[in-house]
């Protein structure tokens, strides 16, 4: 990307209204306007093209980025600590451990310990229907009172690394490919997005990835189909979110129950498995009551009922009933493949193999975005900044 | 802080005699002279007001600072690596897991090793009585040579970062926060401390925090009760710095075994549990012994003791008793509050509360010590230094 | 080391032809030509000296370094993050634990998606015969493909931190240490070295020391002997390159069953420990196995075995056969002391004792050799940047 095209985008985002994202988090998607979304992906884009151009983009000459995640993810850790380091923030990972689920006195006194110096909390918290994204709102409330009465010099900006919600990092960098491959986001308009669910052997994956497609992809003008077999229902509220950003947009989002009729002349395809609402809220309720019995007899109740849907595979007979034969195949990854990692998984492995490179694409887009959630949130004129980047373009390597 | 008010602190600065701190260790508080104390909390002021003017105190463009810990502690990692931050060095973490008390080669060989490239070490090892400090000087010595016979670069500084004797970078914050809160080290004279035991339900907790008082804040001519329960006296050559401080300072250390006469017209109390030393001792020994079953009946025995002295609480009753019921109320923090992490601990509830902000606010001045002690031991004009800093104000967050 | 005595070193390095360096890797050194050779040991002496005079090596402003790393090592971790942090590379661990070999889409996956921001991959991966080496290319393949297909921005070096076959930065560190010891490369020729098995009470430890060894001390001129009982083979296609080297080199290449005659005249000994090829095939193969009874028997087997050659001891009696009785005495750290960690172990306490000072600045070379062949990766014109380094002067510490 040469320095004009830089240079046009930062002009593109100093017209945008990202105001309120000064000193705020970045939570659910759907509580941000498009105007803010778009100045997510203008500053990632801008990020990306100051590093090609070996530019430096550090903005923080010292300060820590804080990633707590409460299970072991080497792919968030890394483009947390990638967005991270881009900005010139040091990581610190406190890791809670996977049982233990802190509230009140606890969750606020670490929130304020682990914030002295802490710029950007990254919270990665998906595994408990109901509890993910309220522990975020906890800890963000104490820092909010740590810095209202003086204990937090400055206020750390939280970004939302996965939730039982939500996963705005990686909707966000899934629809940014998205508007690469199209060629901008312009051309959108009318495409057709199948959201399905697809067989794994595993259970319990979480439902942050069909909940943020519903509640993202819907707003772009894009008809959405949510398909999965009955009993794989996804939280009706995010449900309703859909259902109302469709309307606005002017485009659709209905619900089948046929992998087949989603895939239907469809523009893009996202198929990947994820647990039943339901029976993660009982898995919830059963860990709450530390009942080991009633766990394992809903995995297994869980693996019997994902059995009876091996059919929902991305198989090269399915990508030929998509729009040329040739939707974008899309997966958050590690994907499960047949022969390849389990015996039947969600997609067979030369579908997977023809799309390997725009799938690694996809991913690569999530530390600029998370990048940019943090410098939107920590400079009142983003647009300002990087134009000054640009301008002294101090290498990255010298 | 107004940037006049930070070059006046300088100013002071460069009047102390601190030079017998540049490329020395910072161990316990008792070695240390009255401007080398002076100094430490002068540095910790300028650096944060440093900060809160955006002004970058990086002094480091590269260097390691190594956190050596026993056993995991997640607010004075973060502590550690914060004033590392602060500085310009990055951490690299060193666990030598709970069980292992390296000594000799081992130690020695380990030492350098990891020191090639480091600046820093800072040690926490308070588990075993006669081990920690022991430890810690064997690792200086050990640096002190690979430095000596050229086989390390740099002498890496050593900070306590808590021992079996003393916790200096807890007992120094705990004060700076007296000081601002009392308006000035000189409004300190005549105020009366608490150091008093508490009840918990756990048992075996260290005793460097009320050494580590009895030991430092007798020296600013401040009243201090070491108060406790028959039976958990703390190491007597400690006291014993306690009454030759007060002797110097014109002021009292006294002992009581009552938390009511403790706290009468005191205008600060610091209620904490702790094990009585001569049981931490008896622990060392079955540890080395690999003595289970001894451990266990200890353990046991320890919770009977302590469960006698459930009345040892930091309630409103006791809070009354106090300067005008307004004592500040310290905490090396986390806390056992009644009703809220246990069932019976060393504070009411509502004590916490009303003193929650005052608490953060105390833990919040830990990063600056610790890195004031390690600008200390770097830079031979330090005043100099942190001038430069000021004059250039290098933005922290560009 | 003043700057005139830097100056002439990146004279000398500029004449070196490093030209395919430049975005490559650092796998075995017998892939690379005597110029690279040196111009690693050039660029680590260079970085040395600029450190000691107080001159920042920092040629990224960010960037990540990630290590991977097949099973815990304080040392090689260390060093690593040494190197890295010395030129503004900040750490990034990524643990795969011990039990688990992946390979094919896993590793391709993997490779790609935490090489994002990646300027370089230290791996170490020694556990198994034939799986080392194996593992680290397969590493460099994908990110090839990830960089090749425009996944990557940048294309990490990947830098060979330990495998089965060799161990380049252990055997480099290894050789500059020698070459300072003697006063320059080219007082090398017609030394006698001594690369022996000794005998230690563990069993299972890696071939790629001597491999290293015998793969690289054989290019100097020096004539190398390496002993060891009958049944402790190392690779044969390792020895078939120490034999060519010799050949070109115009030195002699000898293999003997005994330590005295090894010793005999050496100028440089290096005693240490090693598991038999053939046996670590095997292990190799029960491991891929899962055969658990088949690892305690052959663990069983092998303990018996090394019993039988206890007098494999580096011994005052067997220094005194050396050139001398003053041989330059190796070891990659930690060793098997008698009397010291050990019973009876790989060297005699008092010889240890005597070369404890060596040994450890043997082991101080290892961080500035890892970063030499970081920046010769990255930097077309190494000397052009160093030199720059120089003339600006920027101070480590300010």
């Amino acid at each position: 990307m040469d320095k004009l095209k830089i240079a046009k985008m930062i002009t593109m985002l100093a017209g945008c209204e990202y105001k309120n994202m000064y000193l705020n988090d970045f939570f659910e998607t759907w509580h941000k306007t498009d105007d803010e979304i778009k100045s997510v992906f203008l500053v990632a884009d801008i990020l990306r093209g100051l590093r090609e151009a070996n530019i430096s983009t550090r903005i923080f000459d010292s300060g820590l980025g804080i990633s707590l995640f409460r299970d072991n993810s080497t792919r968030t850790r890394f483009s947390f600590a990638s967005a991270c380091n881009l900005l010139g923030l040091e990581v610190q990972d406190l890791d809670e451990g996977k049982s233990q689920i802190a509230h009140g006195e606890t969750v606020r006194e670490t929130a304020n310990m682990i914030s002295f110096m802490a710029d950007v909390i990254g919270i990665r918290d998906d595994m408990y229907i109901g509890e993910g994204n309220r522990y975020m709102r906890e800890v963000a409330k104490a820092v909010d009172e740590g810095y209202r009465d003086g204990v937090l010099e400055q206020r750390p900006t939280l970004v939302d690394l996965q939730c039982d919600l939500d996963h705005p990092t990686q909707i966000m960098a899934d629809t940014l490919h998205v508007i690469h491959h199209f060629g901008g986001v312009e051309n959108l308009r009318g495409k057709k997005v199948a959201m399905t669910w697809a067989y794994s052997p595993s259970y319990g994956k979480p439902l942050s990835v069909p909940q943020g497609v519903i509640g993202f992809m819907t707003r772009f003008g894009m008809d959405v189909v949510l398909a999965h077999p009955e009993g794989y229902e996804i939280m009706p509220e995010v449900e309703e979110i859909g259902r109302k950003n469709a309307e606005i947009a002017g485009c659709k989002f209905t619900k089948v129950n046929s992998m087949e009729e989603a895939f239907k002349d469809a523009d893009i395809v996202y198929p990947k498995s994820w647990a039943p609402f339901k029976a993660m809220e009982k898995r919830s309720e059963l860990y709450k009551q530390g009942d080991k019995d009633g766990i394992n007899k809903l995995e297994k109740e869980l693996l019997a009922q994902n059995a009876n849907h091996k059919d929902w595979e991305c198989t090269e007979e399915m990508m030929k009933l998509t729009k040329g034969g040739k939707a974008l195949y899309l997966h958050c990854l590690p994907a499960d493949i047949t022969d390849v990692s389990c015996e039947a998984g969600e997609v067979a492995a030369s579908v997977f193999s023809r799309y390997r490179v725009p799938l690694y694409k996809q991913a690569s887009f999530k530390p600029y975005i998370i990048a940019a959630m943090i410098l939107l949130a920590k400079k009142k004129d983003p647009a300002d900044t990087l134009s000054a980047l640009l301008n002294e373009a101090k290498p990255r390597i010298r």
